[in-house]
């Protein structure tokens, strides 16, 4: 074991500004409650297995170059497969030319970040968004502010004012980031009206839309609107889906769309010369009768999850907590009353083998995200969801006094 | 087609300092001697299709959570077979526990350089050298000094001379970046005693090593001598390998080496949520059997490759170009005489379908490489190798005058 050796003597050359060291990884929590994990039951083995078989044997002698003979922008095959998955399940059209490939859409992220921000800009979020976004932009010296939002997702009005008050500073937006489509956390979707609105108004303003459409194949509730990159004309929106929640989260593969013009100036950015090839083949070739197969069946089974979680929470925290129904996706976010610190309940909860999502780090404002907390459900079965929200409101009401019964069930 | 939409508005946005907007992919010309293309009909790709079903079949329900149950570190199993291969092919016992699994080692690269450099700082690297480490150096606003290099890899007595020098200025290198084995571009393999000295060297001037192993699964000629990092008993070398030239360069799989102490901060910068899942799975499932017989027909079709080039470089070029014959690898680094400008000579050639790397951009100093260029043979064909030698060739002395005569063979 290395750790037997004697001294470290390059220790001293790192830079001085790097983030804490890791600790060695030691497995999943029993109740797993964070991450963008999902059913491992439906996980569509076979299919992958033949379209591996199919792709490797008709294609793998692309495998001898970068890119496959595709190009730096992704495997052409995968990019057409995504054109005629967006078109037809979001109504967006789009020019495989302008899709390209990314490393799950962590790296569209990283890219348009990259391509977008210094330090000391600043950009418009949801007030409760994806964690890694928010620690992103922190990393970046971004700053960042949190648009207030509803059951139907960003508040038009609130974003008005707050364009109005940078305008009134004389500051720039870069962007506007957005999850209108079962939204993270909230699990709410935004109404088409909603999506013009927004969209006017990132023109009125001249900044972009950032829109974040990664969990939008698993919506179960109401018909999918159009993606706004759908309702632009002007090459406004940056656009980013991922493979990762539909079909399965370890591979790694998403996409960014945004127009040539911008895309040009982002592409030499990424410099990892091609995002794994053989995860763009099997997608490729599993295709879109396959995907839609498997979203159908995956959307029911996780609102089967939800559902559990949903009567759990009931069950357990009964009015203590507080919650919108989420109209599709993998996680509920929940806002318990004021007095309770999640960040210090999240700290003692995974030290009894419990993992949450602390509100504070999934908000803009973390003060006021301190007593919400994010419960992911696509992984866990329904027992452990059932046995892991019972726990977590035992941590609780031992350690706040809240929720203050006892649930329904026997313990 | 989104070019024909009306006005960007967003490209105001980006930031003033990104790199110059890409070009649109137009294909691969036509005699392709440039990038770490291999072999297409050496790509295993009955044996990955089988490992593809055979893994995902047992363990691919793992493929729902990220990072494959394995931790951030990579799936487990691939490391150990990383393990085991190091140890059997190049003396070099190291544990799973501290393998990385990267995106190719260009992210090893990027990792290393993130985790060391700072703007203004130093480090060595070998006079002629990857391109792509040099590119990152310079954008990382890092200054590098060039080893000069001998049939044996670095000359140590230049070495000792840079790093007293720069001692005596109270510089700190950051660390020695160096490919021993199957030298980039030279071909050459550094022998035991000199990666001994260079290690002592090293330790002397508190400096790590940077030792970047891609290529040495592809050595033909003599034994492999153990890694720099086998040799080290004090956690002072990063070490970094890769699959793809040993399988195939568009699976994008990588690791980087290096003790708990330095790797648990170097961990936190890798922020793309693990690597491709699929590609780990079927190369661990590929194994040490499978890739010995791998590399031993790849290195018997390449060194074919190179034969020919190398009689097709003595027939067109004749004593115009200098150049060792490589002990393995994809590639040859040539001499022209003093007048030729390879960078100009690059330019003009692809534009007749002839890709080379100028020596300029694979050189610690750009003019003393001003005269060299890069050839690969590992992806055309022999006589694809043959006519494109002969085309450079007719270029060369139509620009140049050099050659100074015609080639052996009919035009």
């Amino acid at each position: 074991m290395t750790e037997s050796r004697p001294i470290k003597h390059i220790t001293n050359l790192l830079r001085s500004d790097l983030p804490p060291a890791a600790s060695r990884w030691v497995g999943f929590p029993e109740f797993n409650f964070v991450g963008g994990n999902n059913d491992a039951d439906s996980v569509p083995l076979k299919t992958l297995a033949a379209c591996a078989e199919a792709v490797l044997m008709r294609e793998g002698r692309n495998l001898a170059t970068y890119f496959l003979a595709s190009g730096p922008m992704g495997y052409l095959p995968l990019r057409e497969f995504i054109a005629a998955k967006l078109a037809l399940r979001a109504s967006y059209l789009c020019d495989p030319a302008d899709i390209l490939v990314t490393t799950g859409s962590m790296q569209a992220l990283d890219l348009v970040n990259s391509a977008f921000l210094e330090p000391g800009d600043t950009v418009i979020i949801e007030e409760g968004t994806y964690g890694g976004a928010i620690g992103k932009l922190k990393s970046a010296g971004v700053n960042y502010i949190g648009a207030p939002l509803d059951e139907d997702g960003i508040r038009i009005d609130a974003l008005a004012g707050i364009l109005q008050d940078l305008a009134d500073k004389g500051v720039q937006p870069k962007f506007i980031y957005t999850i209108p489509t079962v939204q993270n956390p909230t699990g709410s979707v935004m109404p088409l009206a909603r999506r013009q609105e927004l969209l006017s108004l990132a023109r009125q303003y001249g900044t972009a839309i950032f829109e974040d459409d990664c969990y939008a194949d698993l919506l179960w509730e109401g018909d999918r609107p159009p993606t706004i990159a759908s309702l632009d004309q002007e090459g406004r929106v940056l656009y980013t889906g991922s493979f990762s929640k539909s079909i399965a989260p370890a591979l790694r593969v998403g996409y960014l769309i945004a127009d040539w013009p911008v895309m040009s100036r982002i592409l030499p950015l990424k410099k990892d010369a091609g995002s794994g090839a053989l995860e763009q083949m099997v997608l490729a070739e599993f295709g879109l009768d396959h995907f839609t197969r498997n979203v159908t069946d995956l959307t029911a089974t996780l609102k089967g999850k939800c559902d559990a979680m949903v009567a759990a929470l009931e069950e357990q925290f009964g009015a203590s907590a507080e919650f919108l129904v989420p109209k599709g996706g993998i996680f509920i976010w929940i806002t318990l009353p004021d007095g309770v610190d999640t960040t210090r309940l999240a700290q003692v909860a995974i030290s009894e083998g419990v993992a949450i999502n602390p509100g504070a780090e999934w908000s803009a404002n973390a003060e006021s995200g301190r007593h919400r907390l994010r419960l992911c459900f696509g992984n866990p079965d329904k027992q452990t969801i059932r046995e892991g929200v019972r726990k977590l409101a035992e941590i609780c009401r031992r350690e706040t006094g809240i929720p203050p019964r006892s649930g329904n069930i026997d313990h």
